[in-house]
């Protein structure tokens, strides 16, 4: 009954009571929906709950029930979404580790936990506990079966190394194996189809629920095996897939594609809720990044999933330490006006770095898409796996896990602090409380640091740009942040060392006295961190927003913020497509974003097809076609609807019949109804017209023509109608002019347009 | 040039280079803004200034400029708005003091200040600094011309309590009068108007420089004057005042009442930043509450503008601790999940009080407005602070200033606290660090205080109804808060004393062991702080956003959101509508919520006009209409626009003309034009129509013709209308039947059709 609101509501009571022919309302693989038509198939979907609910307590519960599911699939997804990604962060751990060495009292354990309970007492020590045994320790001294390995002459190094490399491209092969065999829609990011998906396209099985296992396992696969990315992106996607299996469960939602998309877009808001542990921050990159409809219920509801997600996997307690975020960080001294400038210039680099990412990431995946590149995913996943893995192991910055490394990099310098970066030279003399450190100058780790993390930063620009786009999980957060973060504690320590060493320089001198804790290069590691996400990706308010989430505080907003609209305005200068939005248009997915400003001065009739010179539009009348020319027409044309007009000669439009329901309809009268042959009239009016008296019985299809067309006249500016295709949501619009059609407009020939506009001069268009 | 950008763009290029005669493309006062028209005619601004930006240096600058003054206005708006707000709480610090005494050393600190320099060492008796002078001890004790008083035979405390009450009269009598002379704008929180205003309304003045002059003042008199009311409304009100202010300053914000509101929405978020110190929660705010159309680029802006905003206002400390909110709160304790309980009890307090206070307050407010009482504005200002400030001196909970009473009711007793709501019995042998006291039995000081607090809460909830409407500025957000606070503390500290001595129950037995500080009765304050604001604005994401700025702990989200989720669904099972929106309807404003569904079956053909049996809709014909005839039509109808049609026989519409644009073109026509008579025909065509030889010339008004009226077909269900003038902002929609007109749809139409619907039975306008 639900599927014949539409037409019902249109008007004609008494079809309301004709058996709906099945299919009716669903749409077809890579097509769009017509956001108004699930508004209204919804309402009417409501309307019969609520006017039901009067008749029995049953009704009522039912309708309460109802009122309540939309609720019940935000909990769903919450805790679905919140315990995947607890046991993915835990896999990742185990798995991380298994490169290195195993624990020998329980295989399951990574180093850390494995370590746990050693007795040693200093942090250095108990990483080395006995309990955790490196590859070679294991395979060379422990077992005498492996002479094969001492007969290579293979130092504990080397072995380490290989051991290190094939767990990586066992890894990376298990991957993208899975993914050709079991889910082709498991790779990439995900957040670009996502973002289609939900401003109305259909791309069946994306949101799967092959594509959730597969994703969820071999995304715990590839952020093991070292490569250059991170579970971000996917953990969305992943969310997404939760969000898109529990609306199945739930007619209202499974049965409407204007309502999943609601819930779709509470679920990426869980998704990056989980990811960073920042639920304001995935509520907002769901609205500003990822949504297309998000009326003011679905921020709450997006609230609630996120909440509830981030709850769920705080009670999992990944990371040990009862914190919710992914990089707690706590500084201790404010920061001052001056720092501002390497803040923007930092944002600079951001800003650079995003476009340089987008450009080069986008000309390889054009070239894997039109090459014979493309025709091998396995064996460039397993050669750009070899390659990093190869380049990666000596240099420690890149060997351990890219989020262990922001989290260091992020870290301000404690006295206990036993990492290289930390190694400054103390003065023997001074005691001070442990969090308050004064700047100090850097010692021989610090300046190693420095060229490894160079070499570091190097490695990772070039390989994350080959690495994001191969068909295995692959997300952007964390190689960008990665890159920012090096980039900031470099420029943090260089700071640090130039206020210390000339602190009598008038920048200095106001803040910075010698003995005093002025310049904390954890802190410009995450203003570069922020710059490089926010170059990247484009997001401006979320990416704050988490960022303030991760340190939990206000401070430090200025900051981020500068470096974040330093690197937007920078990056926007050299083209304003997001990385999503990239891929977006590489692919020629149908997406009308919202941030493109349309300021042409086209009109609708610039824009309507037929053009001037095309065969006329092909349209059927009310009363005067047979059921074999409209077979005709259907076969011969590939339109998605036809307007239905009073006649040819007048070409006053009464409405619009979806090819779809047309074909059902037809087949359905031909299967069911006596009388009906192909000679048979259709008519779409409410009474048959007179015919001859030995014609056969007419069809009466009134029920598939929709009798509120979208119309505009064919002077309305074009930015008018991208303005209405956006907000409403259409499929189609009729061209009018004094009440008589003159053609159609499909969100197709918006796009077509707009991506013509766009590559045209404004100046030729105004005066042709 | 920019008015005649719309009907320019319509095709007719000839036209372009015509005079446009001035005030064409403004609104008259109380009129409704055409939202699609006022964006297509920055599209046109914005086009120009690109195009012209090749031609020379100084006009690229100049276009450079015009990019960057969004950008700049925002960083005017949060500057101003900082400043106000920390001027209005360093001057209501000093009045609030006022009403008690006054500093010796300068008249101009207030008690805090005075005693500041004081080498009392504990806070008590800094408190009572020599310095700082009741006015008793100054009137009788210091001056001996005062024997005036000694002869009443007046204590010190009736002579206090008596400054207390002329102070607060005179602060009142200030406030209303300059209200009532200076600007009538200035009364209530102002929030319903600049909703309607966001919406697409014009209300002149509404947010001049007099609104924010008195505003301003007046808001200091007000809430020093002790009434139950708030400054955070009235702040948001003064912070549109600013931005409606520096959007004069540039032609891009002044001359397009859409730009303008895109400014306005920002400013509001940068009100409610500095109200609380919550630059997130009023970007928040911002969306779900105030703002109507909101582009992600004004979410960045608003975003830009909140901030500056709240540092600009901590840079000035007016509450001299470098804090940036309004209440600092810092919780040692975790909550528990059995304490869910109490604070979903409390939602439903919160949900219970809002319903009570809009319904009441609302039938007082319809009293004011029909009865004589709205008359005498200043006299029931003056009475009800008399009343205030009689009942609130006796009790030492409402005789301070309501934020320091929420401050206090939100605070955890310290080891240090001086407060009577901590007169807890210490137990002696205890030696416990500061901050981390258990559980303890109450004293006689907790007991005194709760029954004081039940006798305020009682006051509080009847005096601010009343309070709520007057004709003075007044918020809403601080005594709602207050309410939940008493109430929430209360809760809290029974809570907390039955843990205490029935830790062997079996709810309590789990988490809160003898010794253990287990309950936090601050944060029982702070939940019912949330849910009774809650009860009363609906907010919900924003809501719990700035108390999560508040506390600055994600900790404490669920709990405040399960208030918040309870107290909305409970008010919400009374009635849909919060505060602002019950206001909105009182005053009749034309706001079309986007939060209500509209659900009903209607169509457009039942809400069009004409109606059966009403004369037929007064149309334009494109040829044949002499200028005396549509002059007529103007003087005998009041509509704001005329649909033109080809003839009265075909009816096939062509476009619409506006009243104002009409009336002008004509105007201008007969004072300029040779040859314009009564007896000349006006033509809407390109072409003139050809006319008998002695005819005189005919007057071309194809300029004010808008070609692209927006139609719905009379089939067109009445949610996807409502949609339609929700999301695209129009005034008015016309409505076709293949091709031809039948009627017309305006702004006020689908209002009153709402408000029938809501009214009626969704049943009997299924089948009627």
């Amino acid at each position: 009954m639900v599927n014949t609101g539409v037409i019902s509501s249109s008007g004609n009571l008494m079809d309301f009571l004709d058996e709906p022919f099945p299919d009716v309302g669903t749409y077809e693989d890579f097509h769009t929906i017509d956001w108004l038509r699930e508004k209204s198939r919804d309402t009417d979907r409501h309307r019969k709950i609520t006017s039901k609910s009067k008749e029995s307590i049953w009704e009522f519960i039912k309708s309460l029930l109802d009122a309540w599911s939309g609720w019940a699939v935000m909990l769903l997804i919450g805790l679905l979404a919140g315990t995947l990604a607890g046991v993915i962060d835990l896999a990742v751990d185990w798995m991380t580790d298994l490169k290195e060495g195993i624990c020998l009292s329980a295989f399951w354990y990574s180093h850390e936990q494995c370590c746990w309970t050693s007795n040693e007492t200093t942090f250095e020590d108990r990483d080395k506990c006995p309990l955790w045994q490196k590859w070679s320790e294991l395979l060379v001294n422990q077992s005498e079966i492996c002479l094969f390995w001492t007969f290579l002459g293979a130092s504990a190094y080397i072995l380490n190394y290989l051991m290190y490399i094939l767990w990586a491209l066992l890894f990376a092969f298990l991957a993208v194996s899975l993914v050709r065999v079991f889910a082709p829609y498991a790779c990439g990011s995900g957040i670009p189809e996502i973002k289609t998906i939900l401003s109305g396209f259909i791309i069946r099985g994306y949101l799967g629920k092959w594509t959730l296992l597969i994703k969820t396992v071999t995304l715990v696969l590839v952020v093991s095996s070292g490569l250059s990315l991170g579970k971000e992106g996917p953990l969305v996607h992943v969310a997404c897939c939760c969000g898109n299996f529990f609306s199945s469960l739930f007619s209202k939602y499974s049965k409407n594609e204007g309502k999943r998309r609601e819930v779709l877009s509470a679920a990426a808001a869980a998704g990056v809720s989980v990811a960073f542990g920042a639920p304001i921050g995935g509520v907002l990159f769901s609205l500003e990044e990822v949504s297309y409809y998000f009326p003011l219920k679905t921020l709450w509801r997006s609230f609630f999933a996120a909440l509830v997600a981030a709850f769920t996997l705080r009670s999992i307690n990944p990371f040990g330490n009862s914190r919710l975020v992914l990089f707690y960080v706590e500084y201790h001294t404010p920061w001052y006006m001056a720092e501002l400038f390497p803040f923007i210039l930092l944002g600079v680099f951001g800003g650079l770095w995003g476009t340089l990412f987008i450009r080069c990431n986008i000309a390889w995946c054009r070239r894997r898409k039109t090459t014979k590149l493309g025709k091998y995913p396995v064996l460039e996943v397993i050669a750009v796996t070899a390659i990093t893995a190869i380049v990666a192991y000596p240099n420690p910055y890149t060997r351990r896990s890219t989020s262990e490394l922001i989290s260091e990099l992020f870290n301000d310098c404690g006295a206990l602090e036993s990492s290289q970066l930390c190694d400054y030279i103390n003065d023997p003399n001074m005691t001070r409380p442990v969090d308050d450190i004064p700047d100090r100058p850097a010692g021989v780790g610090v300046y190693t640091a420095i060229w490894q993390l160079a070499l570091a930063l190097i490695f990772k620009i070039i390989i994350t740009i080959f690495t994001f786009g191969m068909k295995i999980p692959s997300g952007l957060f964390i190689p960008s942040m990665a890159v920012g973060a090096m980039a900031g504690r470099m420029v943090g320590i260089g700071v640090e060392q130039l206020a210390y060493h000339h602190h009598d320089w008038i920048i200095f001198r106001n803040w910075c006295r010698p003995g005093a804790d002025c310049v904390t290069p954890g802190l410009y590691a995450m203003v570069g961190a922020a710059a490089c996400l926010g170059g990247v990706t484009r997001m401006t308010v979320s990416l704050v927003v988490i960022m303030f989430e991760l340190t939990g505080g206000l401070e430090y907003i200025v900051p981020l913020m500068a470096a974040a609209v330093t690197s937007k305005w920078v990056a926007d200068a050299f083209g304003k497509e997001g990385i999503y939005e990239a891929h977006i248009h590489l692919n020629g997915y149908p997406f009308l974003d919202v941030k493109d400003e349309f300021t042409h001065r086209t009109l609708a009739t610039d824009v309507m097809r037929p053009r001037r010179g095309e065969p006329p539009l092909s349209v059927l009348t009310q009363d005067s076609m047979t059921v074999e020319d409209v077979e005709t027409l259907i076969k011969e044309t590939d339109y998605n609807g036809f307007p239905v007009v009073v006649s040819r000669d007048s070409e006053r439009l009464i409405g619009f019949a979806q090819r779809r329901e047309l074909i059902l309809a037809i087949k359905n009268a031909r299967q069911r109804q006596e009388g009906i042959v192909s000679d048979s009239v259709m008519y779409f009016t409410e009474e048959p017209p007179e015919l001859p008296a030995n014609s056969p019985q007419p069809l009466k299809l009134r029920r598939v023509l929709n009798l509120s067309p979208f119309t505009v006249t064919d002077h309305t500016p074009m930015e008018t109608v991208v303005d209405i295709f956006r907000k409403l949501g259409l499929r189609q619009c009729l061209v009018t002019r004094s009440g008589r059609l003159l053609g159609i407009i499909t969100k197709k020939d918006v796009l077509r347009h707009m991506a013509q506009m766009a590559n045209q001069d404004p100046e030729s268009i105004m005066f042709n």
